[in-house]
């Protein structure tokens, strides 16, 4: 048998394939100047304090630590992350990577065909995961009015309701967002709560970045402003290290009581050493030191960045200017083709994400993200500088 | 919002429970003699190996061992498990446990109401991620005339299609199977592949057993029969530790490549740190070393559980001879209730798993599994004595 296409589940016709996954199987990263993934900078894992804690975890909790586990995770880290964020126990679940949260999520609310609201743009994995349900996508633009912006999630309801769908929730990234690398003002917040509870939907709030905070105030997660409608996702992966593939979700115990039996069946339970190496992270102090040096080393070569994109980028060149997490992103003038220039840009050796890939309803080929996070700061400034040369050139022809 | 039953997917309706993960939430499984859980030994975990190669890891590897990993696993680990068991590295996907491999099987191939044909006992938690897609599973009895046995096969097929249903695959533990504890013959697994080809289906072949065999020569895998129609499932939990949660599949490229998008959804890659830490195990010797120690240990203990249950049983219950793997299958008189009996065994402290939870088609009330890898020798000793003394009790009553 070498055709298996009538064996496919009808998922799987709507999997879709990360382009920014795919671009780390066709180049090294380390051989381009590469804006594209949402890489830590590797200078932040520290390894001394993981190898001592890795060894203080065999030696206390010992073969415990290698054992089969609770499927909400080790007692430990869920402890470790009540005191930290002032959770109840029995509102958290643990994990195995913030990814695992999103599509979780989904599984257990979404059926063909129902409706998510997100922002337009929205971060990728997520999109993927939406649409491997068959979700209907709909992307709502943002506005400064918290009114407006309102209204535009009330008129995305509304259509979609007056289509016979059902709704079921909204997916909102609200600090530093990827790719925008913007963050959604209190009031937006408060409104998105609003329009939620008026449409019996729930809200999936997206949190990765929330610690990379490299100036101005924070500001409220929108699970501290109704903690029973909305479902907060957090992940080790940008405060400790990626390879660990540890995340959590806060939410309405009954709504964690679906996650806990779907994720029985995914994988029983999360890795059990490194939630144990994670929880030791967060109680031994190891978290908080590391996070202070990483946002001092990560507001530095976002300044850089901002610096370059102002020196160096063409006249009408737009970008954000984000308070923190990993991203910048970019929108070009009107009839410029993010997708078409990728290739001509890799052959130079620069990457990035064309940023049609993060707009669910199509658009938005115009703009591109850039990361700074996992360059050096001489790298991030001889990027952008290639970078804005041929753009200045393409731009120009 | 209390109520958010509006809200759920139609899958969420048909996750069911483990009966075993729930009774760890309500006992503590040291207080207790416990055949319950599919748990390794503790001793089989070798915490020095571990600590030296998790030092060595950080020394080589560095940064990237904690960085995120491709989607289909560390090549490292791939060419490990390529070499130990002479698989082609682009038939290799390294999953986020075994269980993940059976879930990520089944979220591709099944739609609801297709159908999957599984022996009959078999894995509760591949039931239950048949069952959270809403797969219509199938039984099939064993027989140990082959020509029987895959008579048998062929009639469930029949069955289904004649009711206009889609077959999608066969469910095969063909090594020391969970719960029995039996090891299908080599005629047996060639009539399955001759029924899976005839039938245009795939076969999932889990064995996460496989290499703990205390006596008697090794089957070939389904896989070498045929690895165009077969995903073969290993797991590290058995021959390593279960707390590292890593598993792989083996199969034919385009199949992989379906697995390999899914899994960009649900977790973007499996935990890196471990992977490497997997491949050292494997590749520096100590996978051998540990797997040589853990089968003496597991035969002993087997031996010790069937000289109990010689002795000790009362006339009138039947149980299986495994060669290998953690489990002994009991099968009591007609109308014994093993759901009944188990509130009154676990409050005199012994606690197993009653057979029926392994039928996909119900029955199998006079049976239960009893694990013997879990407890030391002396505790099976005393459990297995209070057990049949417990049901002598019962049975005569």
């Amino acid at each position: 048998m070498n055709n298996y296409s009538h064996l496919f589940s009808l998922d799987t016709a709507s999997f879709f394939r990360s382009p920014v996954r795919d671009i780390f199987k066709r180049v090294d990263l380390n051989a381009i100047y590469s804006f594209a993934g949402g890489y830590p900078s590797a200078d932040t894992f520290p390894l001394e304090d993981f190898r001592r804690i890795m060894s203080d975890v065999i030696d206390k909790v010992g073969a415990k630590a290698f054992q089969y586990g609770a499927t909400q995770g080790v007692t430990e880290l869920r402890e470790a992350l009540s005191g930290r964020y002032g959770v109840p126990l029995e509102r958290i679940q643990i994990t195995s990577s913030s990814q695992q949260g999103i599509d979780v999520c989904t599984r257990i609310l979404v059926d063909p065909r129902d409706v998510i609201l997100t922002s337009s743009p929205s971060y990728l994995g997520a999109l993927q995961s939406f649409r491997s349900y068959r979700a209907d996508v709909r992307g709502v633009e943002y506005s400064p009015d918290p009114e407006k912006f309102a209204e535009a999630y009330r008129m995305a309801a509304e259509k979609a309701l007056s289509e016979g769908k059902r709704l079921k929730f909204i997916y909102s990234i609200p600090d530093f967002q990827n790719p925008s690398g913007e963050t959604l003002p209190v009031e937006h917040r408060r409104m998105l709560v609003d329009v939620a509870r008026h449409y019996g939907m729930l809200i999936v709030e997206d949190s990765p970045y929330r610690e990379l905070r490299y100036e101005g105030e924070d500001v409220p997660t929108i699970y501290s402003i109704d903690p029973e409608i909305v479902l907060h996702l957090g992940s080790f992966s940008k405060i400790m290290a990626p390879g660990f593939r540890l995340g959590w979700i806060f939410g309405n115990p009954s709504l964690l009581d679906k996650i806990y039996v779907c994720k029985q069946s995914l994988d029983l339970c999360p890795p059990v050493f490194d939630q144990y190496v994670a929880a030791e992270f967060i109680s031994g102090g190891s978290l908080d030191r590391n996070l202070r040096k990483s946002v001092d080393l990560y507001r530095s070569k976002r300044d850089v960045m901002l610096e370059m994109l102002d020196s160096a980028m063409p006249h009408g060149v737009k970008w954000t200017r984000p308070e923190g997490g990993l991203f910048v992103f970019l929108t070009l003038p009107e009839g410029f083709d993010s997708v078409k220039f990728y290739d001509m840009a890799l052959d130079a050796g620069v990457a990035y994400v064309a940023g049609n890939f993060f707009y669910p309803d199509g658009g938005g080929r115009n703009t591109m993200r850039l990361n700074f996070s996992f360059m050096t700061e001489t790298r991030i400034r001889e990027g952008i500088s290639l970078l804005a040369s041929l753009l200045s050139e393409y731009i120009v022809k």
